[in-house]
Protein backbone atom coordinates (compact mmCIF):
# COMPACT_ATOMS: atom_id res chain seq x y z
CA UNK A 1 0.00 0.00 0.00
CA UNK A 2 3.04 2.40 -0.20
CA UNK A 3 2.54 3.81 -3.25
CA UNK A 4 -0.57 5.07 -2.20
CA UNK A 5 -0.86 8.80 -1.57
CA UNK A 6 -3.14 10.39 1.17
CA UNK A 7 -4.36 13.41 2.43
CA UNK A 8 -5.19 13.93 6.07
CA UNK A 9 -8.76 14.73 7.06
CA UNK A 10 -7.72 18.75 7.50
CA UNK A 11 -6.32 18.23 3.79
CA UNK A 12 -9.46 16.52 2.51
CA UNK A 13 -11.75 19.52 3.64
CA UNK A 14 -9.49 22.21 2.12
CA UNK A 15 -9.96 20.33 -1.14
CA UNK A 16 -13.75 20.69 -0.65
CA UNK A 17 -13.63 23.94 0.57
CA UNK A 18 -11.47 25.01 -2.98
CA UNK A 19 -13.67 22.67 -5.18
CA UNK A 20 -16.86 24.38 -3.77
CA UNK A 21 -15.39 27.85 -3.98
CA UNK A 22 -15.30 31.16 -5.90
CA UNK A 23 -12.66 30.18 -7.92
CA UNK A 24 -13.50 26.59 -8.94
CA UNK A 25 -17.20 27.01 -8.48
CA UNK A 26 -18.23 23.35 -8.45
CA UNK A 27 -21.88 23.05 -6.30
CA UNK A 28 -22.41 20.59 -3.83
CA UNK A 29 -25.42 18.88 -6.02
CA UNK A 30 -22.75 17.94 -8.83
CA UNK A 31 -19.65 16.58 -6.81
CA UNK A 32 -22.31 14.65 -4.68
CA UNK A 33 -23.81 13.35 -7.96
CA UNK A 34 -20.46 12.41 -9.21
CA UNK A 35 -19.31 11.01 -5.83
CA UNK A 36 -22.99 8.48 -5.53
CA UNK A 37 -23.05 7.83 -8.86
CA UNK A 38 -18.76 6.43 -8.30
CA UNK A 39 -20.18 4.45 -5.26
CA UNK A 40 -22.99 2.89 -7.26
CA UNK A 41 -20.75 1.96 -9.99
CA UNK A 42 -18.20 0.22 -7.22
CA UNK A 43 -20.96 -2.08 -6.23
CA UNK A 44 -21.99 -3.03 -10.01
CA UNK A 45 -18.40 -3.98 -9.97
CA UNK A 46 -18.55 -6.15 -7.04
CA UNK A 47 -21.59 -7.82 -6.98
CA UNK A 48 -23.05 -7.85 -10.54
CA UNK A 49 -26.79 -8.49 -10.90
CA UNK A 50 -25.83 -11.31 -13.75
CA UNK A 51 -24.50 -13.37 -10.97
CA UNK A 52 -27.61 -14.10 -9.18
CA UNK A 53 -30.53 -11.74 -10.05
CA UNK A 54 -32.41 -12.86 -6.77
CA UNK A 55 -29.68 -11.18 -4.54
CA UNK A 56 -30.52 -7.77 -5.83
CA UNK A 57 -30.90 -5.78 -2.47
CA UNK A 58 -28.99 -2.98 -1.39
CA UNK A 59 -29.48 -1.81 1.98
CA UNK A 60 -28.01 1.96 1.98
CA UNK A 61 -27.47 3.38 5.69
CA UNK A 62 -27.62 7.10 5.26
CA UNK A 63 -26.30 9.88 7.88
CA UNK A 64 -27.46 13.01 8.43
CA UNK A 65 -24.67 14.91 6.59
CA UNK A 66 -22.83 14.64 2.91
CA UNK A 67 -21.75 11.27 3.45
CA UNK A 68 -25.40 10.43 3.80
CA UNK A 69 -26.27 12.79 0.25
CA UNK A 70 -23.84 10.35 -1.24
CA UNK A 71 -25.65 7.84 0.06
CA UNK A 72 -29.30 8.72 -1.47
CA UNK A 73 -27.56 9.40 -4.95
CA UNK A 74 -26.02 6.11 -4.91
CA UNK A 75 -29.33 4.67 -3.97
CA UNK A 76 -31.09 6.38 -7.07
CA UNK A 77 -27.95 4.73 -9.17
CA UNK A 78 -28.44 1.45 -7.86
CA UNK A 79 -32.53 1.00 -8.39
CA UNK A 80 -31.72 2.52 -12.26
CA UNK A 81 -29.06 -0.20 -12.68
CA UNK A 82 -31.46 -3.19 -11.92
CA UNK A 83 -30.82 -3.56 -7.74
CA UNK A 84 -33.67 -2.90 -5.09
CA UNK A 85 -32.10 -0.55 -2.74
CA UNK A 86 -33.57 0.26 0.59
CA UNK A 87 -32.75 3.00 2.30
CA UNK A 88 -32.69 3.65 6.30
CA UNK A 89 -32.08 6.91 6.93
CA UNK A 90 -32.88 7.16 10.74
CA UNK A 91 -31.91 11.14 11.17
CA UNK A 92 -32.50 12.82 8.42
CA UNK A 93 -30.82 15.95 7.21
CA UNK A 94 -32.30 19.38 7.22
CA UNK A 95 -29.18 21.37 6.01
CA UNK A 96 -30.80 22.74 2.51
CA UNK A 97 -34.03 22.07 0.25
CA UNK A 98 -32.04 19.77 -1.29
CA UNK A 99 -31.94 16.86 0.56
CA UNK A 100 -35.48 16.85 0.38
CA UNK A 101 -35.11 16.50 -3.13
CA UNK A 102 -33.04 13.94 -2.98
CA UNK A 103 -35.24 12.01 -0.29
CA UNK A 104 -37.98 12.96 -3.12
CA UNK A 105 -36.08 11.37 -5.72
CA UNK A 106 -36.11 8.23 -4.34
CA UNK A 107 -39.85 8.17 -3.36
CA UNK A 108 -40.39 8.67 -7.42
CA UNK A 109 -38.10 5.89 -8.09
CA UNK A 110 -39.77 4.37 -6.06
CA UNK A 111 -37.31 3.55 -3.49
CA UNK A 112 -38.11 2.44 -0.34
CA UNK A 113 -37.27 4.22 2.43
CA UNK A 114 -38.23 2.75 6.15
CA UNK A 115 -40.88 3.90 8.19
CA UNK A 116 -39.82 5.29 11.68
CA UNK A 117 -41.69 1.99 13.02
CA UNK A 118 -39.41 0.23 9.88
CA UNK A 119 -36.54 1.17 11.57
CA UNK A 120 -37.14 -0.29 14.84
CA UNK A 121 -36.21 -3.20 13.26
CA UNK A 122 -34.10 -2.47 10.63
CA UNK A 123 -32.07 -5.60 10.86
CA UNK A 124 -34.75 -7.77 9.66
CA UNK A 125 -34.81 -6.42 6.17
CA UNK A 126 -31.21 -7.95 6.14
CA UNK A 127 -31.29 -11.56 4.42
CA UNK A 128 -28.27 -12.44 3.35
CA UNK A 129 -29.83 -14.48 0.76
CA UNK A 130 -31.30 -11.68 -0.94
CA UNK A 131 -29.24 -8.55 0.22
CA UNK A 132 -25.95 -8.45 -1.88
CA UNK A 133 -24.33 -5.78 0.64
CA UNK A 134 -25.03 -3.26 2.80
CA UNK A 135 -23.65 0.48 2.07
CA UNK A 136 -22.40 2.33 4.76
CA UNK A 137 -23.04 5.87 3.74
CA UNK A 138 -23.40 7.47 7.59
CA UNK A 139 -20.19 9.76 8.34
CA UNK A 140 -17.28 10.59 5.98
CA UNK A 141 -14.10 12.53 6.90
CA UNK A 142 -15.33 15.36 8.93
CA UNK A 143 -16.51 12.57 11.40
CA UNK A 144 -15.15 12.92 15.37
CA UNK A 145 -15.51 10.45 17.74
CA UNK A 146 -17.36 9.59 20.37
CA UNK A 147 -20.19 8.48 17.73
CA UNK A 148 -23.29 9.25 18.60
CA UNK A 149 -26.82 6.94 19.19
CA UNK A 150 -28.61 5.52 17.13
CA UNK A 151 -25.24 4.96 15.08
CA UNK A 152 -23.23 3.56 18.04
CA UNK A 153 -25.80 0.42 17.69
CA UNK A 154 -25.96 0.16 13.97
CA UNK A 155 -22.08 -0.03 13.84
CA UNK A 156 -21.93 -2.73 16.49
CA UNK A 157 -24.59 -4.21 14.75
CA UNK A 158 -22.66 -4.23 11.09
CA UNK A 159 -19.28 -5.53 13.08
CA UNK A 160 -21.74 -8.66 14.10
CA UNK A 161 -23.24 -8.67 10.55
CA UNK A 162 -19.57 -8.37 8.83
CA UNK A 163 -19.45 -11.76 8.12
CA UNK A 164 -22.28 -12.45 6.67
CA UNK A 165 -23.16 -9.40 4.51
CA UNK A 166 -20.41 -7.76 3.01
CA UNK A 167 -20.42 -3.74 3.61
CA UNK A 168 -19.47 -1.04 1.33
CA UNK A 169 -17.87 1.64 3.22
CA UNK A 170 -18.42 5.43 1.62
CA UNK A 171 -14.82 7.33 1.99
CA UNK A 172 -14.37 6.10 5.75
CA UNK A 173 -15.92 3.45 7.29
CA UNK A 174 -17.92 4.71 10.14
CA UNK A 175 -16.88 4.90 13.61
CA UNK A 176 -12.86 4.75 12.80
CA UNK A 177 -10.84 7.74 13.19
CA UNK A 178 -10.35 9.38 9.68
CA UNK A 179 -6.25 9.67 10.27
CA UNK A 180 -5.69 7.05 12.85
CA UNK A 181 -8.74 3.80 11.99
CA UNK A 182 -10.29 1.85 14.69
CA UNK A 183 -10.54 3.92 17.77
CA UNK A 184 -9.92 1.46 21.18
CA UNK A 185 -13.26 1.59 23.29
CA UNK A 186 -15.65 2.93 20.41
CA UNK A 187 -17.74 0.76 18.03
CA UNK A 188 -16.14 -0.36 14.59
CA UNK A 189 -16.86 -3.35 11.67
CA UNK A 190 -14.37 -4.26 8.63
CA UNK A 191 -15.93 -3.12 5.43
CA UNK A 192 -15.79 -5.18 2.22
CA UNK A 193 -15.30 -2.32 0.04
CA UNK A 194 -13.91 1.01 0.50
CA UNK A 195 -14.49 3.17 -1.75
CA UNK A 196 -12.03 6.47 -0.83
CA UNK A 197 -14.21 9.47 -2.55
CA UNK A 198 -11.80 11.91 -4.07
CA UNK A 199 -8.51 10.60 -2.44
CA UNK A 200 -7.82 8.10 -0.13
CA UNK A 201 -7.58 9.25 3.59
CA UNK A 202 -5.11 8.07 6.04
CA UNK A 203 -7.30 5.43 7.91
CA UNK A 204 -7.15 3.52 4.72
CA UNK A 205 -3.95 2.29 5.51
CA UNK A 206 -5.59 0.42 8.49
CA UNK A 207 -7.47 -1.78 5.95
CA UNK A 208 -5.94 -5.44 5.29
CA UNK A 209 -6.30 -5.95 1.32
CA UNK A 210 -7.20 -9.63 2.00
CA UNK A 211 -10.04 -8.61 3.56
CA UNK A 212 -11.01 -5.55 1.59
CA UNK A 213 -11.24 -4.16 -1.24
CA UNK A 214 -10.03 -0.86 -1.95
CA UNK A 215 -11.28 2.12 -4.99
CA UNK A 216 -11.43 5.27 -5.12
CA UNK A 217 -14.17 7.32 -6.84
CA UNK A 218 -14.83 10.75 -7.01
CA UNK A 219 -13.07 11.28 -10.20
CA UNK A 220 -13.22 15.30 -10.74
CA UNK A 221 -10.03 16.82 -9.70
CA UNK A 222 -7.20 17.94 -12.27
CA UNK A 223 -3.62 16.57 -12.70
CA UNK A 224 -2.13 20.41 -11.74
CA UNK A 225 -4.65 20.37 -8.68
CA UNK A 226 -3.59 16.94 -7.22
CA UNK A 227 -0.37 17.99 -7.47
CA UNK A 228 -0.88 21.12 -5.74
CA UNK A 229 -1.82 18.45 -3.14
CA UNK A 230 0.71 16.85 -3.30
CA UNK A 231 -0.85 13.17 -4.56
CA UNK A 232 -0.92 11.90 -8.76
CA UNK A 233 -4.15 12.56 -10.26
CA UNK A 234 -5.23 8.50 -10.85
CA UNK A 235 -5.11 6.53 -13.77
CA UNK A 236 -9.09 5.56 -14.64
CA UNK A 237 -9.83 3.83 -17.23
CA UNK A 238 -11.60 5.24 -19.94
CA UNK A 239 -14.81 6.40 -18.60
CA UNK A 240 -14.64 5.14 -15.51
CA UNK A 241 -15.84 6.83 -12.51
CA UNK A 242 -14.02 4.21 -10.22
CA UNK A 243 -10.44 2.88 -9.83
CA UNK A 244 -9.34 -0.17 -8.31
CA UNK A 245 -6.30 -0.52 -6.04
CA UNK B 1 -35.84 2.22 -37.05
CA UNK B 2 -39.33 1.26 -36.11
CA UNK B 3 -38.89 -0.31 -32.64
CA UNK B 4 -37.67 3.27 -31.67
CA UNK B 5 -39.84 5.03 -29.19
CA UNK B 6 -40.29 8.18 -29.82
CA UNK B 7 -41.41 11.44 -27.98
CA UNK B 8 -42.83 14.67 -29.75
CA UNK B 9 -40.98 18.41 -28.66
CA UNK B 10 -43.89 19.06 -26.81
CA UNK B 11 -43.83 15.68 -24.54
CA UNK B 12 -39.89 16.27 -24.30
CA UNK B 13 -40.64 19.39 -22.45
CA UNK B 14 -43.16 18.20 -20.40
CA UNK B 15 -40.96 15.21 -19.48
CA UNK B 16 -38.18 17.93 -18.71
CA UNK B 17 -40.73 19.97 -16.31
CA UNK B 18 -42.07 17.09 -14.81
CA UNK B 19 -38.65 15.78 -14.24
CA UNK B 20 -37.22 19.27 -12.31
CA UNK B 21 -41.00 19.80 -11.08
CA UNK B 22 -42.09 19.64 -6.83
CA UNK B 23 -42.69 16.17 -7.43
CA UNK B 24 -39.75 14.51 -8.63
CA UNK B 25 -37.20 16.94 -7.10
CA UNK B 26 -34.33 16.78 -9.73
CA UNK B 27 -32.20 20.07 -9.91
CA UNK B 28 -31.43 21.09 -13.27
CA UNK B 29 -27.90 20.89 -12.26
CA UNK B 30 -27.93 17.04 -11.36
CA UNK B 31 -29.52 16.72 -14.77
CA UNK B 32 -26.72 18.57 -16.76
CA UNK B 33 -24.11 16.96 -15.06
CA UNK B 34 -25.39 13.38 -15.91
CA UNK B 35 -26.42 14.09 -20.17
CA UNK B 36 -22.80 16.04 -20.26
CA UNK B 37 -21.30 12.93 -19.05
CA UNK B 38 -23.38 10.58 -21.09
CA UNK B 39 -22.26 12.64 -24.21
CA UNK B 40 -18.75 12.95 -23.08
CA UNK B 41 -19.18 8.63 -22.84
CA UNK B 42 -20.44 8.40 -26.37
CA UNK B 43 -17.53 10.15 -27.63
CA UNK B 44 -15.25 8.30 -25.89
CA UNK B 45 -16.95 4.88 -27.01
CA UNK B 46 -16.85 6.26 -30.34
CA UNK B 47 -13.53 8.03 -30.92
CA UNK B 48 -11.41 6.15 -27.92
CA UNK B 49 -7.67 7.81 -27.15
CA UNK B 50 -6.04 4.51 -27.73
CA UNK B 51 -5.77 4.57 -31.55
CA UNK B 52 -4.50 7.59 -32.47
CA UNK B 53 -3.06 10.27 -28.93
CA UNK B 54 -2.43 12.97 -31.35
CA UNK B 55 -5.67 13.01 -32.46
CA UNK B 56 -7.41 13.84 -28.99
CA UNK B 57 -9.33 17.30 -29.70
CA UNK B 58 -12.66 17.59 -29.31
CA UNK B 59 -13.70 21.08 -30.47
CA UNK B 60 -17.21 21.81 -28.72
CA UNK B 61 -19.56 24.66 -30.07
CA UNK B 62 -21.97 26.16 -27.22
CA UNK B 63 -24.93 27.36 -27.39
CA UNK B 64 -26.84 29.97 -25.18
CA UNK B 65 -29.28 27.50 -23.32
CA UNK B 66 -29.33 23.98 -22.10
CA UNK B 67 -28.01 22.26 -24.37
CA UNK B 68 -24.74 24.79 -23.96
CA UNK B 69 -25.07 23.90 -20.40
CA UNK B 70 -24.61 19.81 -21.67
CA UNK B 71 -21.75 20.82 -23.87
CA UNK B 72 -19.69 22.62 -21.24
CA UNK B 73 -20.07 19.79 -19.10
CA UNK B 74 -19.29 17.33 -21.52
CA UNK B 75 -15.92 19.53 -22.45
CA UNK B 76 -14.98 18.91 -17.93
CA UNK B 77 -15.45 15.31 -18.24
CA UNK B 78 -13.53 14.86 -21.58
CA UNK B 79 -10.59 16.84 -19.85
CA UNK B 80 -10.28 14.31 -17.35
CA UNK B 81 -10.72 11.01 -19.63
CA UNK B 82 -7.90 12.88 -21.60
CA UNK B 83 -9.12 14.29 -24.53
CA UNK B 84 -7.80 18.49 -25.08
CA UNK B 85 -11.23 19.68 -25.43
CA UNK B 86 -11.48 23.40 -26.97
CA UNK B 87 -14.96 25.37 -26.36
CA UNK B 88 -16.10 27.36 -28.74
CA UNK B 89 -18.61 29.38 -26.35
CA UNK B 90 -20.06 32.61 -28.70
CA UNK B 91 -23.20 33.89 -26.87
CA UNK B 92 -22.80 32.94 -23.01
CA UNK B 93 -26.01 32.65 -20.90
CA UNK B 94 -26.76 34.70 -18.68
CA UNK B 95 -29.90 32.68 -17.03
CA UNK B 96 -28.42 31.90 -14.06
CA UNK B 97 -24.93 32.03 -11.92
CA UNK B 98 -24.70 28.36 -12.48
CA UNK B 99 -23.37 28.84 -16.16
CA UNK B 100 -20.90 31.42 -14.92
CA UNK B 101 -20.12 28.43 -12.77
CA UNK B 102 -19.63 25.87 -15.13
CA UNK B 103 -17.02 28.21 -16.85
CA UNK B 104 -15.03 28.62 -13.96
CA UNK B 105 -14.76 24.96 -13.96
CA UNK B 106 -13.33 24.69 -17.19
CA UNK B 107 -10.54 27.44 -16.42
CA UNK B 108 -10.02 25.49 -13.48
CA UNK B 109 -9.39 22.25 -15.89
CA UNK B 110 -7.79 24.31 -18.04
CA UNK B 111 -9.90 23.76 -21.08
CA UNK B 112 -9.34 26.78 -23.65
CA UNK B 113 -12.90 28.69 -24.10
CA UNK B 114 -12.12 30.93 -27.37
CA UNK B 115 -11.53 34.65 -26.71
CA UNK B 116 -13.64 36.91 -28.88
CA UNK B 117 -10.70 37.54 -31.30
CA UNK B 118 -9.92 33.57 -32.05
CA UNK B 119 -13.78 33.50 -32.49
CA UNK B 120 -13.36 35.68 -35.45
CA UNK B 121 -11.30 32.54 -37.01
CA UNK B 122 -12.52 29.16 -35.20
CA UNK B 123 -12.36 27.00 -38.07
CA UNK B 124 -8.56 27.90 -37.98
CA UNK B 125 -9.19 25.10 -34.64
CA UNK B 126 -10.00 22.72 -36.85
CA UNK B 127 -7.46 20.52 -37.87
CA UNK B 128 -8.05 17.69 -39.09
CA UNK B 129 -5.03 15.62 -37.85
CA UNK B 130 -5.99 17.06 -33.96
CA UNK B 131 -9.55 16.83 -33.84
CA UNK B 132 -11.22 13.68 -33.20
CA UNK B 133 -14.96 15.42 -33.10
CA UNK B 134 -16.86 18.49 -33.27
CA UNK B 135 -19.62 18.63 -30.90
CA UNK B 136 -22.72 20.11 -31.65
CA UNK B 137 -24.27 21.57 -28.57
CA UNK B 138 -26.31 24.70 -29.87
CA UNK B 139 -29.54 24.44 -29.33
CA UNK B 140 -31.91 21.69 -28.17
CA UNK B 141 -35.34 20.53 -28.46
CA UNK B 142 -37.04 23.86 -27.92
CA UNK B 143 -35.21 25.09 -30.58
CA UNK B 144 -37.67 26.96 -33.11
CA UNK B 145 -36.49 28.19 -36.51
CA UNK B 146 -35.92 30.65 -38.19
CA UNK B 147 -31.87 29.78 -36.67
CA UNK B 148 -30.44 32.94 -35.49
CA UNK B 149 -26.23 34.63 -36.10
CA UNK B 150 -24.03 33.70 -35.37
CA UNK B 151 -25.18 30.06 -35.36
CA UNK B 152 -26.63 29.93 -38.99
CA UNK B 153 -23.00 30.71 -40.32
CA UNK B 154 -21.80 28.04 -38.09
CA UNK B 155 -23.97 25.57 -39.29
CA UNK B 156 -23.19 26.15 -42.40
CA UNK B 157 -19.68 25.52 -41.62
CA UNK B 158 -20.43 21.89 -40.22
CA UNK B 159 -22.18 21.31 -43.26
CA UNK B 160 -19.01 22.09 -45.41
CA UNK B 161 -17.13 20.35 -42.62
CA UNK B 162 -18.66 17.37 -42.65
CA UNK B 163 -16.87 14.98 -44.57
CA UNK B 164 -13.74 15.65 -42.49
CA UNK B 165 -13.75 15.98 -38.97
CA UNK B 166 -17.38 14.23 -37.61
CA UNK B 167 -19.65 15.67 -35.71
CA UNK B 168 -21.30 14.68 -32.85
CA UNK B 169 -24.90 16.61 -32.02
CA UNK B 170 -26.50 16.65 -28.43
CA UNK B 171 -30.10 15.82 -28.68
CA UNK B 172 -30.56 17.37 -32.04
CA UNK B 173 -28.81 18.20 -34.89
CA UNK B 174 -28.69 22.63 -35.02
CA UNK B 175 -30.72 23.43 -37.54
CA UNK B 176 -33.29 20.39 -37.90
CA UNK B 177 -36.64 20.56 -36.70
CA UNK B 178 -36.97 19.21 -33.76
CA UNK B 179 -40.05 16.81 -35.28
CA UNK B 180 -39.62 16.53 -38.85
CA UNK B 181 -35.86 16.66 -39.18
CA UNK B 182 -33.89 19.12 -42.11
CA UNK B 183 -36.01 22.13 -43.35
CA UNK B 184 -36.25 23.93 -46.50
CA UNK B 185 -34.15 26.41 -47.03
CA UNK B 186 -32.35 26.60 -43.85
CA UNK B 187 -28.53 25.28 -42.87
CA UNK B 188 -28.24 21.96 -41.60
CA UNK B 189 -25.54 19.49 -41.87
CA UNK B 190 -25.49 15.69 -41.00
CA UNK B 191 -24.11 14.91 -38.36
CA UNK B 192 -21.98 11.36 -37.33
CA UNK B 193 -23.00 10.49 -33.98
CA UNK B 194 -26.77 11.84 -32.46
CA UNK B 195 -26.63 11.49 -28.82
CA UNK B 196 -30.49 12.04 -27.95
CA UNK B 197 -31.25 13.08 -24.53
CA UNK B 198 -33.48 10.92 -22.34
CA UNK B 199 -35.82 9.76 -25.11
CA UNK B 200 -35.63 10.43 -29.15
CA UNK B 201 -37.20 13.29 -30.90
CA UNK B 202 -39.01 12.42 -33.87
CA UNK B 203 -36.24 14.00 -35.80
CA UNK B 204 -34.20 11.43 -35.40
CA UNK B 205 -35.83 9.34 -37.70
CA UNK B 206 -34.56 11.07 -40.34
CA UNK B 207 -30.90 10.21 -39.66
CA UNK B 208 -29.42 7.55 -42.07
CA UNK B 209 -27.85 4.56 -39.58
CA UNK B 210 -24.97 4.14 -42.41
CA UNK B 211 -24.19 7.69 -42.03
CA UNK B 212 -25.16 8.41 -38.76
CA UNK B 213 -24.38 6.44 -35.30
CA UNK B 214 -27.11 6.93 -33.01
CA UNK B 215 -27.22 6.95 -28.86
CA UNK B 216 -29.44 7.67 -26.13
CA UNK B 217 -28.03 9.09 -23.02
CA UNK B 218 -29.41 10.89 -19.69
CA UNK B 219 -30.03 7.60 -17.69
CA UNK B 220 -32.47 9.27 -15.02
CA UNK B 221 -36.06 8.13 -16.06
CA UNK B 222 -37.25 5.17 -14.35
CA UNK B 223 -39.32 2.35 -15.82
CA UNK B 224 -42.90 3.62 -14.47
CA UNK B 225 -42.24 7.15 -15.73
CA UNK B 226 -41.15 6.20 -19.22
CA UNK B 227 -43.84 3.69 -19.58
CA UNK B 228 -46.28 6.53 -18.16
CA UNK B 229 -44.93 8.60 -21.47
CA UNK B 230 -45.42 5.81 -23.45
CA UNK B 231 -42.58 4.48 -24.33
CA UNK B 232 -40.31 1.27 -22.91
CA UNK B 233 -37.59 2.09 -20.99
CA UNK B 234 -33.61 1.28 -22.63
CA UNK B 235 -31.73 -1.44 -21.88
CA UNK B 236 -28.96 0.09 -20.72
CA UNK B 237 -25.45 -2.25 -19.86
CA UNK B 238 -24.58 -1.92 -15.98
CA UNK B 239 -23.40 1.07 -15.01
CA UNK B 240 -22.91 2.41 -18.91
CA UNK B 241 -25.07 5.94 -19.12
CA UNK B 242 -25.74 5.54 -22.87
CA UNK B 243 -27.47 2.64 -25.36
CA UNK B 244 -26.13 2.04 -28.82
CA UNK B 245 -29.23 1.54 -30.97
Amino acid sequence: MSILKLVSSKAASEIDKELMGPQVGFTLQQLMELAGFSVAQAIQREYPLNQNRNKNGVFIIVGPGNNGGDGLVCARHLKLFGYNPIVYYPVRSKRTEFYSQLVNQLEFFQVPILSEEQQNKWTEYLEPGKIACIVDAIFGFSFKPPIREPFGTIVEELNKLEDKIPVVAVDIPTGWDVDNGPIENEPSYVPSVLVSLTVPKPCSQCINPKRTTHYVGGRFIPRHFAEKYGFEPYEYKGTDQILKF
